[in-house]
């Protein structure tokens, strides 16, 4: 049934802010920035948007935060709705996009992400402690945000396949290899396995260069028809496949730290898409931890579980290999919008004019996009193309 | 595009908890309580669902309030969302879950909303402030909280079309009136139209009789298939049409105080439906304030703009009268749990077996359920029926 809905929407714009600490930005302003951008790229005027989905902040109250983003930027809309996903949200964004363009509730919508991570507001009705855990019997026993969880993960990974920090840096240093090739990455300075071998525990067995980056940012799409794309500026992407899974909340309720839902979702989006695995040309996956990348690529059928730690080895996974992976420099080393960019990125790819020469992975008509969100309870997929079918 | 979709979903089951101040309840709990008694009526298991739309908590933290609830339900989703349109929730909600489907995300889908607002816990992680409106420009100057938006908006129809107390004292006796026919309703004494202009000022214009009551509890609806629900125990109730709108964010952005969002989101429910405002044998008509139900009749074209004060007297929106609205009691006399509580009833009624024999709007095919958010700023429509066409 899925299967109707491929390649019948596209992205037809992106847009990104600038990334890092912006202290002089609010929350409010970089995701009216996000839009403006994406909604000139797409050629299109802001009257032209009836649809809205937004992340939602942590400072959000009662009232949507998608309907007053809306408002803000000229938006007039007959579908908004905020998500909290985490980071499965940008993915989500688009799959709520393009069911309401399809259910008829709007026909052109801007999916936007923001956040101020790095230099935050605090405020007295902001001012509400982060709490981003479970109150009754994870925080109070130290298991407290997203590192602690994920450092779980990675031992139980370890402990179950035998992988090896030394594994894991594999991920970090192809990841920033291609961040100095992006002059919008935050960290350009070249590592190797070895630095990150001597950088510091952060939670054992994570080190620092297993670790994303803090940032200030946002980042933009604009989702309409199929029909409507065609005459648009820009090459349009199109929508070929998506998938969710939730498969536990609390990190204690967890079936596995080692399966996660990338499984499920990314069965269900490529068999909306019709294509594998192997099909792909590049990966768009969402890396809050080295450890993240590598349970999200078994997931997902790129190699069996347990293999990843040597498949993301000699080259495979950096620009020129089988599988160049975020080709953006990721959350490790451009900057952390909760996988945002990872979606952009993903359309700049499949555009061929849109990135550095040497950033662009040659010849790419498929790629694939991930989001995992906090406690390793979330998970969203999109499979994209430069063609319909 | 959209009138594809009439009549390919039905809800299936619905849940109502107990209502009224339950301190002993937590939120979670009422969620599980109500999805647990929706699943039971559809004569479903737990396991048969497999997306769940929540409302969002006040207290939400930043990882999803549904995957939370899915969890904790013993639901295992591949499709999740918390929505946060205000009132406007528990329509978009079911909209969602149809969405949802088509799409082929999941399969069955439960819409729960659940509130404590009468014995809220206020523990020191939870304790932020109530906020509801708008920082820079309204708080500080007095413009907070929903009585004071809707104050403002009875005001200025009175202004413009000489509607008067005594005039939305109409709609607080006949909603009164159901209510002492529901025995889940909280208020169940009659009154009458000296007793509402008796009743105290809580913001001019508005009296005490002219408000909405401040509850506990929650709802839940099942959402499935209309080939599905052919198999399930009790009578599928279809989703004939659907629409939103969200016209401004804040009250001072309003183009109209007296024509909302759901003139737009009506048309194009009904349009999606096929049928005309006069095809509905009752309408469940948001109810937070008396001039929100006027606004609404008006604006979804049951009689036109200003006509209300007249149209809504001699019985007429009484059950009996040509249009029963609110037969449940509604947010003034039966509980406020942000309108979910309208669609819970509006299925009740399509079923003919499921009320008390004088609640029942007689042999009634079609209904419309209205949802209206915070400032006035967000709507959301369903258009429901016995028949799928």
């Amino acid at each position: 049934m899925a299967s109707r809905l491929k390649g019948k929407f596209a992205i037809v714009g992106v847009g990104e802010t600038k990334l890092g600490k912006l202290p002089d930005w609010t929350t409010l302003g970089l995701h009216l920035d996000a839009i403006k951008r994406a909604v000139e790229d797409a050629g299109l005027k802001i009257q032209d948007v009836d649809g809205l989905v937004t992340n939602q902040p942590l400072e959000d109250t009662h009232r949507s935060y998608a309907v007053r983003v809306a408002h803000a930027a000229g938006i007039n809309p007959t579908y908004a709705t905020d998500l909290a996903l985490g980071g499965a949200t940008p993915c989500a964004m688009v799959q709520h996009a393009v069911m309401a363009i399809d259910a008829g509730l709007c026909k052109t919508v801007v999916c936007v992400h923001a956040r101020k991570q790095a230099t935050r507001h605090q405020t007295p009705t902001r001012g509400q402690p982060l709490r981003d855990g479970e109150e009754d019997f994870e925080e109070p026993f130290g298991l407290y945000g997203a590192v602690v969880n994920h450092a779980m993960a990675a031992r139980r990974h370890m402990f179950e396949y035998g992988t090896k920090s030394e594994d894991l840096a594999e991920i970090a240093v192809a990841t920033r290899g291609h961040a100095c090739l992006n002059p919008a990455a935050t960290m350009r300075k070249p590592i190797t396995v070895a630095d990150h071998q001597g950088s510091r525990w952060i939670v054992e067995p994570l080190r620092l260069l297993d670790c994303c980056l803090v940032s200030d940012g946002g980042g933009a799409v604009v989702v309409t028809s199929a029909a409507r794309a065609k005459d648009l500026r820009r090459p349009a992407v199109y929508v070929l496949g998506f998938g969710q899974h939730h498969p536990h909340f609390s990190l204690l309720e967890a079936r596995s730290l080692t399966t996660l839902g990338g499984k499920v979702s990314a069965e269900r989006a490529f068999k909306m898409a019709g294509l594998r695995p192997s099909d792909m040309h590049f990966a768009e996956i969402y890396d809050c931890f080295t450890i993240t990348t590598l349970i999200t690529l078994e997931d997902y059928g790129f190699c069996k579980k347990g293999e990843g730690k040597d498949w993301v080895k000699n080259g495979r996974i950096a620009l020129g290999g089988e599988l160049p992976v975020n080709t953006h420099g990721g959350l490790l080393s451009q900057a952390h919008i909760e996988g945002m960019l990872h979606v952009t990125e993903a359309v700049r790819q499949l555009r061929w004019d849109d990135v550095e020469p040497e950033r662009q992975a040659k010849e790419c008509r498929y790629g694939v996009v991930s989001g995992h969100g906090a406690a390793l309870s979330m998970h969203a997929t999109l499979v994209l193309g430069r063609e319909p079918a």
